[in-house]
């Protein structure tokens, strides 16, 4: 494969389509009827259905994971239909085609050179747009537009603001309180408390503080205790069990850090 | 890559193997064995198992998004093992491997030029062909020679017959009766009824009309409704709910339009 | 694709990661990252986790059907973060990465050449690995590595000895002790009895003999017979439902092969 310039030629896809249905295979086909050469990345397909944050959070973090000039295609998008905007934007090297709703937000936040495109391309959509589903016909093809090498200025005018959502721990009286943004399928629950966050500081699940650990072995069989997880924030695990059933815990459930020695 | 002349080098795979085993693994293996720079697109692998109709309504549609020039695998095959004939199909500069068991004969129906030839070929098979996974032996292995650039013809002798399963709605007296042939995750209920179906009639469950809207977003929270979904065809949905569990309706249900404003 | 000379450009991947979470798609990103041009094949990522035999059963089996030169990443890895080392393996013309814990061990026996090394290259590894996530961090980016042409033994020392796993039958007073390794979605309950174990015996399940068939449509609505399954082994299936079901044997299950007709 000859990718263009400035391209990796590599689309990722990150949505909430699940796998039961030929949803997530549209989008490959969509892409590689613009250009058969490009390789595609299923990075998740089971964020909670419309579920923005969760999604914000994933994307947040698996982004900088991608080959410098890859652009991901995201679509959790319960507005679909509305008036609500599509966005093409370049961040540090990567291009994201979502639609505007916060999805992105997250990771846009702090890092520079970052442009904002609103996407409006016709030239760009599937003939006849559906009103369901502009995954397939407006972000798929838009996204295999750019990482063929077409220019972000293509897709429509430049935007200098875009729906945000905050997906950053909330610093209370007396600690920090983090949130669970996402829920394995082993029961571990990842949480938007940072590393630095989590120093200095005791975290505590109602009242009761958690022990931390440095990997899973250290925990004994069926103890809860945190780590620092494979994606960067604050983990709580169950040795050989579900975190999440064990506590009672799902996703948006607050953790809260207290001052004391960790 | 470079692929063969008239052939898009995409091979799309289109199963009821699920994604629990090693099965749409083997697929690929086998594929890229024979071509290793041929690229691969999963269609989907959740057609009910050994439920025909709903992968030839599938296929009727999604054959048509791919690249042209691609070739797509269909293993939907509940007679493996049987006596049934394996097909090889060209249709409209697309080209396709399946059982002869009507899975591709929806969307042969009215296409020109359609050619058909029965797979014999026992230099594309894999040596010693099991009696149970043709879809690794034969139909797999026969995709990817088809994809590299083999001629239709060297499949086996030409046919013009074959099984046919007929996926159309009904006219009956006082209306038109269509079915619901897939029903995807989150419950809505796909239906045979075209948009020319629709127009100038009323859709009824029981007896009971159904709104129509253009949109998800239209539809009142709760609010069981119809739209002309993404595929092309009338789907009935639920807004934030599963239309399917709210109406008590699954694969095979019969909808029922009547004479009357929509 | 140009591919490195003896290399496919093929990566496979083998795990227990299951597909809800972004875990394979962080694979794929990171084997991208390293060489764009690589293309990835997801073989299973059910193995049910943390089950190595049931890992080294499949990878046993799957690994023979890759083109030469491919590369396999396989993680079932419940030791990850303890001091267990990782591998990286050259067998007949196939390379693989895994833990060293007895994943890879079934398919190394009785082959020749092997070459086994300890995967200890730092430079192929991400920066500041995880403790929690070494498929990510270790094995993937040195799949990726070995795929591109590296050498094995730039992987790290070669070694004689790594653990292993049994999955060969028993012989026992009396006939043969087979094992359930795998049980697929449909339920069909695929044992480690080779056709040639088969040849001359009769299968019992719980004192009661089992009938033999060629292929699925051979046995009746709901009859539970036996028959040599696609991947070489034994396999008991239940025609039209579950076998798992209907004998209320699952993964381990013993099954008895007695002196007999078969």
């Amino acid at each position: 494969m000859t990718a263009a310039p400035g391209r990796s030629g590599v689309v990722a896809l990150l949505t909430d389509f699940g796998v039961q249905d030929d949803f997530v295979g549209l989008l490959h086909a969509v892409i590689l009827s613009v250009n058969p050469a490009l390789r595609i990345v299923d990075l998740c397909h089971h964020v909670p259905p419309g579920n923005v944050r969760a999604g914000a959070f994933l994307l947040w973090h698996d982004f900088q994971l991608l080959p410098a000039g890859s652009v991901v295609a995201a679509v959790v998008d319960p507005g679909v239909g509305s008036d609500r905007a599509l966005l093409a934007a370049d961040v540090e090297n990567r291009l994201l085609v979502a639609p505007d709703n916060g999805l992105i937000a997250p990771l846009l936040e702090g890092k520079k050179p970052v442009r904002v495109h609103r996407l409006e391309n016709r030239e760009w959509s599937r003939p006849r747009p559906s009103t369901t589903f502009h995954g397939r016909d407006w972000i798929a093809p838009a996204a295999a537009q750019l990482a063929s090498g077409a220019a972000l200025s293509q897709a429509g005018p430049a935007v200098d603001r875009w729906e945000t959502v905050a997906i950053a721990p909330l610093e209370r009286e007396g600690g920090v309180v983090g949130e669970v943004l996402w829920v394995d399928r082993f029961g571990n629950l990842v949480t938007n408390l940072s590393a630095a966050d989590a120093e200095r500081r005791a975290l505590e699940i109602g009242g009761t503080p958690l022990r931390r650990v440095a990997t899973f072995v250290e925990a004994d069989e069926g103890e809860t205790v945190w780590l620092i997880g494979s994606r960067g924030p604050v983990e709580i695990v169950c040795n050989g069990a579900s975190a999440s059933r064990a506590l009672g815990l799902g996703l948006g459930a607050h953790i809260r850090l207290v001052a004391g020695a960790t």
